[in-house]
């Protein structure tokens, strides 16, 4: 804890005035958790359509008896209501393709904005329609987009306007392996990844498969083998190997709130035997400064019930002697560095504020 | 948030040197939670037998990459070393019995000490040796013992050296009663209680009965007529009531990992028809200026989700009409208000910080 | 195991032709999980509107592989289309309100029926509008119609044409204390009920509070002080004390698929020294020739876990000296004794078959 | 069901008397729930070391009403004491190193033996030592020992005195496989398996890292890169591609009672295009005749809430024509198909009795 950080508790002129729009999810509420503690922030604005005029505290009763939200409700997503509250900055907890409607009018009227949907995180359109099946809806705006991990691109965060957060399964597969590709340490061409997700990724609506007892003592795969996800983690990874690369992914769905384990195979590229000095300088390299990702190591493998709530993304991996084969395995809160506290990250980064204020909490 | 708290983060020197005795068990977790947050305390030693030599982050993962500690690792419970540390307030996360055991040396060291054990919630050493089966081991020191209920001994708890940290079940039935039975507004000998509490009440030693396979997919009922938290429960409604009370509580096993719900039945002492507002006032009334106490209000129940890992306690009635019966339910954290951050909330209110301090998590 | 259920099994033509009218449900999926291998069933029909036209492993993959459900497909609710395949026999599946609308035509068509809702369980029908809000649906069956409780209408369940199988709360709360009350053991006027059901009682309709995430990590009190299955229990509880009778009564949702365990106090009507030996004897009187009433004894606590997909209910209790209270413990499977099983045994009984028939599951 | 069932019931002399040694946890639970209810087998002995004179139900509350065990209780693991029961065959479901102990003499006895350890299954004590670290104990019995997976054995397993029953791991990634491997449609070289478990894997034994609280709420691997099962699995499959082969395997651990699901990947030796009719052909061409095995098809993914406290294994893929690879989908219940009911799967066929008795449970 630094004295800037001091100064800013003293002084709310001081904090940046926020909106969260589309905040009565679970991603949303996420959101809320954190930004209502958050020291540099003042939440003056949440909307919800299905919400609109209802306290916060009543919505989430968990918050009911926080200070900063006393007398704050629900507002209709309106412009004009937006800007009426000073909100400076917009965090969008919407659907894709949804969330693309308020990020052009919000960035006219001079708001920064993280997007935690998928609207704005792929490069090229063609590929957003391949995968989301409808055309993109601004593609003007993907070039000023900056792709949020903050790990990956701390600087172009630094001054966007507008951070698109990455996806809670790209997030887990790509802190762990982005090194590797990187370094050649192993052949992405080879990459299969089994990720295991909480069902509070499924969203809060009302749907008979997400039901208490559909979900519990139930363990199934989905998606696969073009689960949306793969777009931005495909283009990530091309980038960082410098050629087209193409992977197997298969999530499944678990019987936990919150929580993503990415188990990861790839044939290493490098000798067996020197692989694990290789990996662990790769990965203690790449993550020296990044103060959210914990290498805990090789023979370790990650849990999430160590990650939950908080934004770490915990990575561990093996070696396969007998196979010639990597096997990473991470673990991230797909509502927390998957989604609500990895926005938050890229928000104190875009404000040059220390990168884990509001963040700390375990 | 005020000036003091953020003058305290900046001048790590004003904080308080704390340690945590026995600290390897979930209330210890717990504890260790929140005080590596907590802006007035410095953590200097924590102990356990079992983990002496281990860092923080080894024992417990989750806290591996939290600054404040540091290289800080597990020592044996030893007096000199604990003094060494520099320690000044001791928070005794130990078995009853083994509590007392260090609370009197350290008591003439001149620590301050909160004990989140039994041995120092009754006044009387036989209704001890009656619940607990032995001896007090420490009789001489129930006098000036604390009962760690912030709500109800605020100013008590202020100037005491020894405060006795109340249990999980009594803080979740004590606190809805306790105005009702001074009031006068329900018949203390008919109250009866049904308590359901996490798994983690049940602590972390390795037994058949917790295993996970055990747990799961179960309810039971367990302890009752006579289970011991009955002697805490029984004295403070018996001090409220000014005459004896005597109760009947049936406490179960929850399938949930923290949280306690609390049902309680008692016949009405006043008219049903004007009971909702008495009832209202009264519990109104008597938490006005408590932080941790929300009060639902009739009609509502409470629910462990909206709690845990908070100090809140959620209260909330129905008068049921036909039978002239108040039916009373509250929810707290069984590790949180219920051991650990009431803990904490009594070392706050004995410094005369900010009650709390380090407390608002959501 | 007798000669006659061995000849059963020989002899098809010799199966009662059953169908199961609103099929699609948790009650629907578990009457089906036991009538598929019930030694003396034939299933000739499933109706459901949602699933007309679909297999019953194409909507219950569980079931897809069994031979005796081989090409046998939902079909809409239609009276002609049911009589069509030969069934003589009907279990009901369906909302109160809509249970008594298939009722009455089938039985006009000469089917013997077990109806699982609450349409005609409850002998007076202002009853019914009291506590359902909506005027009996056929007041003219309430007479006719039979409460399926087998334990204590053996000789009416045998004749009778319409059977009202009890509700799952009232299930487990009448069989502990029907004996009691009929013995004057217990002052009826004291009875104080809290009963934890699983998730699966809230019926597999898509609502949010039923969501996984909404549920599990969750305990919560719902529905007091005037929940709709008191009618019934009030109404056995009456009869049984052959005076009027008024409890209270609060269920919980619990995060576990199925079970329901229900904690009963009451005061004692007799001598705490005598009550022990006064209430085995009552209890075991009263079950020695039920098969399905496990009388697990003082002392003990029932648990779901051992109950489900069963049609047992375990009871056990302690007598509270301290309050001169009896404190009852049981435990059943909500699916199972409280709904599909308990169906089938009255069905059993009303053939004339070993009561246990295609319910020695375990 | 045929005459030769209803014959048995009725003649419980003409019913096989089974032991079961080693009864107490829960894979022998399972054999338990299974074989006291199976037409065929009269239960004559159950041992435990722990339980030796306590009833079955008594240390099972879910069977204590079982008829067919009524005043059975545990005994001594005793040769001499077995034998005097006149148990002619004996399930062992103990530990690895110690089921050899029991398997010995009881085949000296004229005992046939189905075991459920893993010291039977491998064909070479090199690979046991490796896996295993100590030497195999009974090396010459590994030449007369069958594999028992009926689907790829059931020939050799008719006339066996001693059958290894399969791991539960291999069993989920085996059956999918073989078909495939033997057919070329794949490349065993490239064979990636993550397997997800329930807890029920771990054992009945007291240990911190499966208490409910460690377990519930948590998703984590463990035991890769070279789990013990591993040695099976590649058995098997190098027998069915008749070369080494050796894949890389990750199992999980899942906050579920019992259950595996296994994802597996592997590159497709045939064109893309053809593969789906390829697969499909080889799949149902492999299992046309197995009642066990159930092919959901392409483009499903099973789950194990389908097959908990069955026998069967549900089998469904996706071709992924993006990387050309094949993704295998599996369910089973790793203390049913993977354990218990495809133990007396083997002891059904070792008997010439329908290979579906006693096992058709929903």
């Amino acid at each position: 804890m630094c004295g800037i950080l001091a100064a800013a508790f003293l002084m709310s002129e001081s904090k940046i005035k926020v909106a969260v729009v589309g905040a009565s999810g679970y991603t949303g509420q996420e959101l809320l958790r954190l930004l209502i503690m958050h020291p540099y922030v003042e939440l003056v604005a949440v909307t919800s359509r299905a919400e609109a005029g209802r306290g916060i505290g009543e919505v989430f009763p968990r918050f009911a008896a926080a200070p900063s939200i006393d007398g704050l409700t629900f507002i209709e997503p309106d412009m004009d209501a937006l800007e009426a509250t000073g909100a400076e900055f917009a965090f969008l907890a919407l659907p894709h393709g949804v969330a693309s409607e308020f990020a052009v009018p919000l960035l006219e009227r001079g708001f920064r904005v993280v997007d935690l949907s998928a609207d704005f995180r792929l490069n090229c359109p063609d590929v957003y329609e391949e995968f989301y099946d409808h055309p993109h809806p601004a593609p003007d705006l993907l070039e000023q987009a900056v792709y949020g991990l903050v790990e990956s691109r701390r600087e172009e965060i630094t001054s966007a306007d507008l951070v698109a957060s990455p996806g809670c399964y790209p997030t887990s597969i790509l802190t762990p392996l982005l090194p590797l590709v990187r370094g050649g340490l192993i052949d992405a061409s080879s990459i299969v990844v089994s990720s295991l997700s909480g069902t509070s990724g499924a969203g809060k609506s009302a749907k008979v498969p997400f039901l208490f007892c559909e979900v519990n003592e139930s363990i199934r795969a989905y998606g696969a083998p073009r689960h949306r996800h793969l777009s931005e983690i495909e283009q990530e990874l091309s980038l960082a190997a410098d050629r087209d690369v193409k992977i197997s992914f298969v999530p499944h769905l678990m019987p936990i709130n919150a929580g993503i384990a990415s188990t990861i195979f790839a044939d290493l590229a490098v000798d067996a035997a020197k692989a694990s000095q290789l990996i662990a300088e790769a990965l203690d390299g790449a993550y020296a400064e990044c103060p959210f990702i914990r290498i805990i190591g090789e023979g370790q493998f990650a849990d999430t019930k160590h990650v939950v709530r908080t934004n770490f993304v915990d990575i561990g991996w093996v070696i396969d002697a007998r196979t010639d084969r990597l096997i990473l395995s991470s673990a991230e809160d797909n509502l927390g560095k998957g989604a609500g506290s990895q926005a938050i990250q890229s928000f104190n980064v875009m404000h040059g504020l220390p990168e884990t204020a509001g963040l700390l909490n375990f």
